[in-house]
């Protein structure tokens, strides 16, 4: 199997899985319970997060273990609309967000919200000028993405930071999750005040995440209940998820600092060779993330070229899997000015770690393969 | 080791945790993905909701994936506030809920919503007719549990839905937590609309769980996004978490139909003993669920007694393990008319099908041994 479909989501780690197997069948206690039982397994969490903030380079109360990257973009962004609403209801972010923050978005306009949907240019990359010159009296949110799950361009985010820092009195949000193990994010004094990240992004499991909060901030919970991890995400704690999620961040750490090199040399023979096929136009920016790399072959569907790919067990996608099923032209690659021929014909590879120079030289002999394959079906 | 605090959590089923294992590691795609790999687990995800929708007798798009009590608590309750606000405010609910009612319910009212708390009479029963008389045109949710978590009691769950049914505009929502697997729950022509129910509560795992919600109901989303699960819970499905919790569900249902009369014997041996014990004072109302025994031992304080019994490895708990870190007196015990000295001093024993008579008689004279040696201390 040759998979390149990591940002959808990537295969569990062994040792993650391990993990959370041992953690579940030793340490099953409430972490709440107060007999001895119950202590153990809260020492065994608090043990978790002192790790993740030790990695992330942050306090340990300002790690919230969370479901998941979903579950972290909403808490956010609805946490700060629903609690700060009195003091202004206008959101700034982007026009090439992941549905999650897109979505979570557009559904406080139902709410009485008014959200600046900030466009991008040909690079995938919004103006931080205009972004600067969109914030209002009544702006109480940025949110933008890190690094874009279609196309891997990566926003400004250290400028942003520096000009919400000139606005104390909004929060700036950031989702992570595809940035997170591939392109290091400084917390400390860089004005970011939340920060999502995933679990099954990074080879840990689904239904795992961290939302970095710093302590400025104040959310309206989404889950109210018994008061767990700071009363912001009540609800018993994921004791074993939470560890597996610390472990998957502690072995892609590692493989950050020694591989990310590796992984760049990959993307790069994927471009080179992409670009000798006459076919192919890149979407991906040249100064895209490391592992996405995002091209559309006009005149074929995605899903055919998924399909003849999938039988010889390469696995590639069109767009994001969270949009995979809707609407077939991506909302992505449009907002970036390429026509609606390119938006639709879009494909995306992605790569983890784990992919060698070998795959890699593979899949492209079977892409251009299926491309005069398909082209001769055509004609 | 005596556990006896399995409505604070339960030890995972190893048939749970080896599908939870196999699942992550084999069919780790992303559902969303258009490639065959994606294909597999999607199909996967589906026939554990249908599964899910077979032993609980209802439609397999009804089947909610979730994480757990909490959010699918939170999911109902804000969910049908935000999206039905505009034709009313009024929420009905009671005094003895779980704090991810109670709490939840709470938090509407800073944004504009009004909650009847229904009063509880001695068994910790609410009044039906209370009930309906607080009804109002505005009202659009009636949130009642099941079984009690602290003490057991059970609501008149078929008579609230039969007023339920004679009001179409307002929403039906049930706690299921404690009841699943104990004691049944018809959903067919019952007048629920939502219901609640965990996976860590029935030997399954933290983190999952399942939203039942009916067709006719319409939510506002708590998370927003690649629009899974019906678009009422985005986000990458858990399809090993999914997988697990089914199968859980089905372990518990075996168990249910088998033992539960072990189990009701085990109670009733349990409290023909405390009764015995001149100290104690029982709690929970006769007609209670059959896994839970809530007593005072006035003059004791229950941490004291929870960490004697540790020491011996019996592990009860304090009221709920989800307000177990809050003030010292349970508001559960308190709304069913009994005084401050015995909602101070209140010990819950919560029983699993793994529990033993053998255990239940060890516990007992551990804890008489644990009372006497108490008293002669205090005098």
């Amino acid at each position: 199997m040759i998979y390149l479909d990591n940002s959808a989501t990537t295969k569990p780690h062994p040792d993650v899985l391990k993990s959370f197997y041992q953690v579940s069948d030793t340490f099953f206690a409430n972490p709440s319970s107060i007999h001895q039982l119950g202590g153990e397994t809260e020492k065994l969490l608090l043990k978790a997060k002192q790790q993740a903030a030790q990695l992330l380079h942050v306090e340990e109360d300002e790690i919230i273990f969370t479901s998941g990257g979903t579950e972290g973009n909403n808490i956010a962004i609805k946490g700060i609309a629903l609690e700060h609403q009195n003091r202004g209801k206008h959101i700034i972010t982007s026009e090439i967000e992941h549905p999650s923050v897109y979505e979570a978005c557009k559904s406080l306009e139902q709410l009485g919200f008014e959200i600046t949907f900030l466009p991008v240019d040909q690079n995938g990359v919004v103006s931080v000028k205009e972004l600067e010159q969109s914030i209002r009296k009544d702006t109480i949110l940025i949110s933008i993405m890190h690094v874009n799950n279609e196309i891997g361009s990566i926003q400004p985010i250290k400028e942003i930071g520096e000009i919400a820092k000139k606005h104390p009195k909004l929060f700036f949000h950031i989702d992570y999750v595809q940035g997170l193990g591939k392109i290091p994010l400084a917390f400390a004094n860089s004005g970011i005040d939340l920060c999502t990240m995933s679990g099954h992004k990074i080879h840990g499991l689904k239904g795992t995440g961290i939302l970095y909060i710093n302590k400025r901030t104040k959310l309206f919970p989404l889950f109210h209940g018994g008061e767990q991890e700071r009363s912001i995400r009540s609800g018993t704690e994921n004791v074993a998820g939470a560890v597996a999620m610390v472990k998957a961040l502690r072995l892609i750490k590692e493989r950050e600092n020694v591989e990310i090199n590796k992984m760049k040399a990959l993307r790069d023979l994927l471009k080179i060779e992409l670009e000798k096929i006459d076919d192919i136009q890149i979407n991906s920016p040249e100064a895209g993330a490391p592992h996405i790399m995002n091209f559309s072959v006009p005149g074929i569907k995605p899903e055919v070229m998924i399909h003849i790919l999938g039988e010889q067990h390469i696995y590639i996608s069109t767009k994001s899997a969270c949009s995979s099923k809707q609407t077939d032209e991506s909302r992505i690659v449009s907002a970036c000015g390429f026509n609606q021929e390119r938006a639709k014909t879009a494909l995306r590879v992605s790569l983890s770690y784990e992919n060698t120079e070998e795959e890699i030289r593979i899949f492209l002999t079977k892409l251009n393969e299926a491309i005069q394959q398909l082209k001769e079906v055509m004609e």
